[in-house]
């Protein structure tokens, strides 16, 4: 069983683009939480915080309990950058797989080559397209 | 002798403001290239591309020498997000000093706390201003 | 399947509130040996001792092949301190997980926040009630 | 050269008789900051904070630091606990040390030995008198 | 389960002989992508490339997500060198290995012994048949 | 499922009676090659050999594979010296456990207590019967 | 101090041509042994051998003393592929290199390019001529 | 400076033969403490043992900090088995090297050739004596 963390980006459908276009493959697929005002609160639950910074904080490291254990679980991670939004956590999630040396593609358009080149200087491959990163999944698995 | 690693922002002068008002400690500062053109086109000298995106990659692979041996050997990353860019090379660093247990304390105004949340749970501490990290790296060498 | 580790205190029932309210989740929790008196007198089938400290050393020693395994084996380990005693071994466990990379909550009160502090802050979060547990469990595997 | 990092009780001089007895050796002692107030208040250059557990946070992760550093610096962590106080950061500390193999001697009363069972259990050695880590470390560096 | 990773030439039948004639063992055997211009090309889905060297580093780079993950998890490789090519890929999975820690057995002909000797040293055998790899395999799984 | 790894000793029973002691709690025993004779030809199939040394060099070199994978596996060691030979073996499985963090319990006489002090020192238990691990074995598991 | 090593090719004066060119710049080169009979002699002390594959063996494993701990020292590595032999101890060393994390730049002519596509994969850049490595080494200490 | 520690016999003077030899290289030589009596009493200073047992428990727990950092620092192990006694903490050391990647040569007569086996084929060579020794230290460090 092959398993593939998916990073970043949660406004578009390029998740189910790639687990569609894997059914007939053995990839156990991992993401994080998915739901924006979920992931945003994770933490309310201890106690309610007046300043924004600890509401964050206390989500955050919650989050990230999720998240390291699915980075050093996977095989691959797929590392997606959008058009809007800061996404330092992306960029964050590539520079932790660099680290420990775990493969990653990222996929990104043509626009944001410039500013994501030591990002994608660390990665196995830059696709653009869901149906690119699903074409690399059964080359390997092949 | 207490090794520190700046990284990110390169525009404006928090780096000497933080070296200059650590002048009676023992710090070794480590820095990436700071020159912005000699760090894009340090893959220069191997040959032009006719693509950017080659030309990016073989750029960052050289730069990645520096930065990935200098993080290595420090104490303690300053990792600075100003406020142009999308500074994804930033949280990179972050994230690959998170991932090989390295201190690291972020520099950045309040008006972005929410998009660095994932980068600051990781953080040991984030501060607004150069002179806060002088008294910070004061108190830990006292 | 995700792994809990369940460490500290044994006398009260936090560990079952934990574990029934998780009894839907895929979860595999594992514990320390929870009698006191058997893991007191782990090492005695090994001959007895004339002095206290050799025979809490021969005990200590052989508690921690499970401890150390089960450490080890979990993505995340819940540390708990209780109203008495000195639970110096609890904070072992949090130390430990700290070094290992190991995320961990602490569940104590808030009367003992500030002998802690160092505790918590490498934790991933701070609970009060066996409750909030089962939330952020609940979170963490939707 | 070789490194020992004093860890652990604040309020006795026994770190001065260790530092005093060694004094023709050549030992690099490494310890925390111990100015108690100071220490507390690490964090507070960052701003203050109404609730005392962020304020707590704040401070000991600052502190972390440098306890990080020098633990994974030193060859020999010594670790004391006293009569008074919970002391869980020394606790701490010895599961660090044990995670990361490093090793480490208590200095402790008779008094503590049950409690202290399991961290006693992963020490090099368990000391009551600072004259006999002076002894050790001789031996050590003859 | 035992894993085996078959590493080299991919011109003649030695890794069928070797699976034929375990086929009474319990042992998971992986391989590399074997063809050889599905191999070469594994990374035009991402575009094409004008030059050589381009082409040929998307697609090894690709390539390594199989090889890395592949040689990670197994406990033995065998790195076979053939009669042609220069076949440096497989040195370089040998000297991969060696520093992971990962044993290996070298299969080659007698007439390279020479010019293999660093690899060879640090392997745990070498043979020059497939039935011996497969009569060491019987033995190591008795 | 728990791992336990058997070294040392071969021609007692020893490993029969833990085993069989153990018969109803899920441990995976692992052992050596125990058949003496196949073990000290484990490299004949690979062409024989004049000097006895390069003959053991062989044959010792390919049953480490078995045993660096089953000592990397198992969550305990068992460390058996008998009353017969140098069992130098035995004491390198044991530094080798030790540098690796994996626990091991010795099963030795009392007569040989002094020589084995170093490999003792680093053990989490001495035992002088079979019947003693497995003791230990099912209150580890309880 | 920046280290480098300089692995490869023993028969032209690449060597020479980038230590020269580094002259004020503060590196500290490290190389194999360069004499090719010393080097192919080096275990001839421990005794002669009849067979050509044990005098190798013992000469390449006293080689990988020196070789092992210089690539574990250095910051990078410059691999050079001359255009004779097989040349399988500098792709070794590489994927040694990629498997630590070390950074390497590979030093080869175009015409090796396809051969070397694993070895360049990993490397940090592809240079042709000493001239090259030398203005990386300015850039990368500028 | 190459680091060289010398493990094993302490009752002639190999050592002595070694470092005389050696006097014109740059080799830092480290030894455990080779006084027999001071060694076996090294834990005598924490107050006596009733059990011969837990005196030599005491005591080599404490030469361990100094064993223990010696093998870590070192570049090179050489480890000597003499005519005389169990020598269980040689072969101990050799497997804590072997586990830990540490090159180390073998130092002993050809008698034990085959109770060596095991700990020989891990080592980087086998020497009979100590000039031997001085000329591989010699070639290394050429």
């Amino acid at each position: 069983m092959f398993t593939v963390y998916l990073s970043g980006e949660i406004h578009t459908d390029w998740r189910e683009q790639i687990i569609d276009g894997c059914k007939d493959l053995k990839i156990n697929f991992l993401t994080p939480v998915l739901n924006h005002e979920a992931s945003d609160g994770a933490g309310d639950v201890l106690g309610s915080e007046e300043q924004g910074f600890w509401r964050d904080h206390k989500s955050s490291k919650i989050n990230s309990i999720r998240v390291k254990n699915y980075i050093e679980q996977c095989d691959l991670a797929i590392i997606r950058f959008g058009d809007k939004y800061k996404q330092w956590n992306a960029a964050f999630d590539a520079g932790y797989c660099a680290a420990l040396g775990k493969p990653y593609i990222t996929l990104h358009g043509e626009n944001i080559v410039h500013p994501l080149k030591e990002v994608d200087a660390q990665a196995q491959a830059w696709a653009t397209k869901p149906a690119q990163i699903v074409e690399l999944l059964k080359y390997t698995l092949s």
